[in-house]
Order: C-alpha cells, then sequence, then structure tokens
C-alpha cells in the first residue's frame, strides 16, 4: 500500500526506521515491486486464480481519539517489527508465503536485504509443507525473478563462511523469471506455476 | 495483540470505531478469545506443529515523525477496514484461516457479529481448497467451537429469509468443541484435526 505525506511527500513503508536521506527515484523503485504485487494480488483475487494479500504494517498503538461523529484517529504509535514475511494466501490448495525485494545489484543480490526473522518464518513454513519463495527484482537490468526459499537458505546459512549474496546466475539458473505482462504487470503466480511443476 | 492507553484503559481493537461505553467486563471479554488464539499460535509456532499468525491490524498512516535518535512516531493515523480474517497460516501443507468471534448469547450465535469481508474472503479460500473455520465462543456458558466456514455461509446466505443467527445446537451438532486446556489455553487445533479428519 502506498501512500503519501499530505505534503506530497512519499512515505517508504519499508524504510521507516531509517533516515530519508535516499533519493526519490530510489524511493520509487522501493514502492514499485510491491505496488507490482499488489496489482498482481488482486488481479489474481478478481479472475478468482488465487488469494494472496500483503500483510499489514504492524504498529503499536498507543493513543486514540475520538472525535464526536468522525473516525477514530490515531495520534501517536510506533512500527513494530514484523515476524512474518510480507505476502501469504492460498492458491489451488496450497499454502504460499513469499517475500520481495529489490536490488539495483547488477551481480548478486545482497542478503542484507533480508531479515533473520524472514529467514525464521520462510523455514518454519517449509517445515509444515508450505510454499515458501522470495521474489527478487533487480531493478537496474528490469528482470525479477522467484526462486525457492531453500535456495536463499543455502546462502544465508554459509554467509559467515562464504559470500554474503546470491550471485545472479544462480538466480536465473534455479529460479524462474516474472514475465513482462500488461495486466497483470508482474504475473508472478506463472514463475510459481514452473517451479511448482519442477517438483 | 492486547494494549492499552497509558493511563491504564484498555483499548479495544476490535471496536476502535465505535464509541467507549461498555462495561470493563464486555471489553476483556472481547479481548481474552483472542488472547488465547494468539497464546495457542506462539505454542503451535514453538512446537513446530503449525505456523498460524494473527494479522496486524489495517492502519492508514498520514504522518509520521522521525525523531533524532530515536523510533519513527506515527502521529497521524486512522484504522483502516480489513479485507481479510485475522488468522491464517500453515498446517502439516493445509492452508488455514479463520476469524474469531465472541458472543454473552446463550442460544445463538448473531450474524451480526460477522461482517461482510469476512464472509466474501472466507468464500474465495474455499473456492482455493483451503481449509476455512469460524471459532466461536459463548463467553457465558465459557464454551468455545470451531466451525467449518461452509455452515457459516449457510446462514449468512439465508439470513433475509430465515433467522439471522445460527442456532446454538447447530454449533453444538456441526463443529468441534476446543478443549479447555493449560498451555495452550485453547487448543484450538485439536478441534481443526478433528473436523479435518471427518472430510
Amino acid at each position: 500500500m502506498a501512500f503519501n505525506y499530505p505534503n506530497g511527500r512519499h512515505f517508504d513503508e519499508a524504510n521507516f526506521n531509517k533516515p530519508i536521506k535516499k533519493s526519490a527515484s530510489q524511493s520509487n523503485r522501493g514502492m514499485s515491486l510491491e505496488s507490482d504485487l499488489n496489482s498482481a494480488n488482486q488481479y489474481y483475487l478478481t479472475t478468482n486464480r488465487a488469494v494472496i494479500h500483503k500483510k499489514p504494517t504492524p504498529i503499536q498503538i498507543v493513543k486514540v481519539n475520538y472525535p464526536a461523529r468522525s473516525a477514530a484517529k490515531i495520534t501517536e504509535a510506533y512500527f513494530r517489527q514484523a515476524s512474518t514475511t510480507d505476502y501469504n494466501g492460498v492458491y489451488h490448495g496450497h499454502y504460499i508465503d513469499f517475500d520481495a525485494k529489490e536490488t539495483s545489484n547488477k551481480t548478486s543480490f545482497p542478503l542484507k536485504n533480508v531479515h533473520e526473522h524472514q529467514i525464521t518464518h520462510l523455514k518454519q513454513v517449509v517445515a509444515q509443507d508450505g510454499f515458501a519463495f522470495m521474489i527478487i527484482r533487480f531493478t537496474t537490468l528490469q528482470e525479477t525473478y522467484v526462486i525457492w526459499a531453500t535456495l536463499l537458505f543455502n546462502f544465508w546459512d554459509a554467509q559467515n563462511e562464504q559470500r554474503k549474496s546470491i550471485p545472479y546466475e544462480q538466480i536465473v539458473k534455479h529460479g524462474v523469471r516474472v514475465p513482462m505482462g500488461i495486466n497483470p504487470q508482474a504475473p508472478y503466480l506463472d514463475a510459481i506455476d514452473t517451479l511448482i511443476n519442477q517438483l
């Protein structure tokens, strides 16, 4: 869900706890994969293909005002750390779970884009026989891939001994590219279908 | 997630848009099923039995302050209407989805406790072969049941011609009672197991 301050300044939900020092282009890039996925999810929902939603950002509410005859207004609240990934749902009886990340890197996906709690959650999903993925967009290359979370785990678990990123070639080799679509723009379920059919 | 105002007053997340006129006992009752389910989910997660989380409350953020050297503070935000149920996750490869409701009624579950968007979502889940339930607690009777969402649909879809509630006897007959537990207090997956095994 993209939103803006009343003055039109872009609010970057994914980077709320960092000082705003990024260029406008980087911020927009940060929202566009999310925006594409939200559109795709809406399309899949409308066409009865899947029921996948982005989870709301967890927020700790401290103060709420109840003005007469208008909506409750939250006047003090803080962002909380999520304990899961951002997206989950059901597709043809399969439990689907993923997070989505963008990198401007052209040769690898840096693991610093991923948080420990996301890995923990994706491993828990795999242990329950859910289908766990990571969707990665190389913004400079304008290429988007879906990989099994297990590929991510391999690199994550070895990052202290080996490299701290997943090489682009590995993602191309083991992942499936999301085709460029029109409606939806990022038909990522086509890539997930390919991965599932390879099982 | 139960939380309180700094003055200790209870904030009832489920009823944020209603004026606060309820007695304290009703508010506490409103949170206790949620609290029991959150504890159960934590227990199931820790014991690797299931990965089921409550979704955060969707909030529209309007203004955020970034004080130097401290956490971002949201100073204006509003509750948004959810588009799904509150709980979902994966259990033995099954996609699980449910909402949880309490009633002080002793003879039936009034359908006014359920929102149209929750019915729509649960029907979408069923269409994708997910497992959709409603967990109902009769607070006066101190009894909690899990029913298939399809039982709820039957009464929901007929409420303009017939009664606007599900009779207690129907819930007892077609649902499965959640046993009273210690750890967790509401081991609702035992009831879900029974329902799944009846398929």
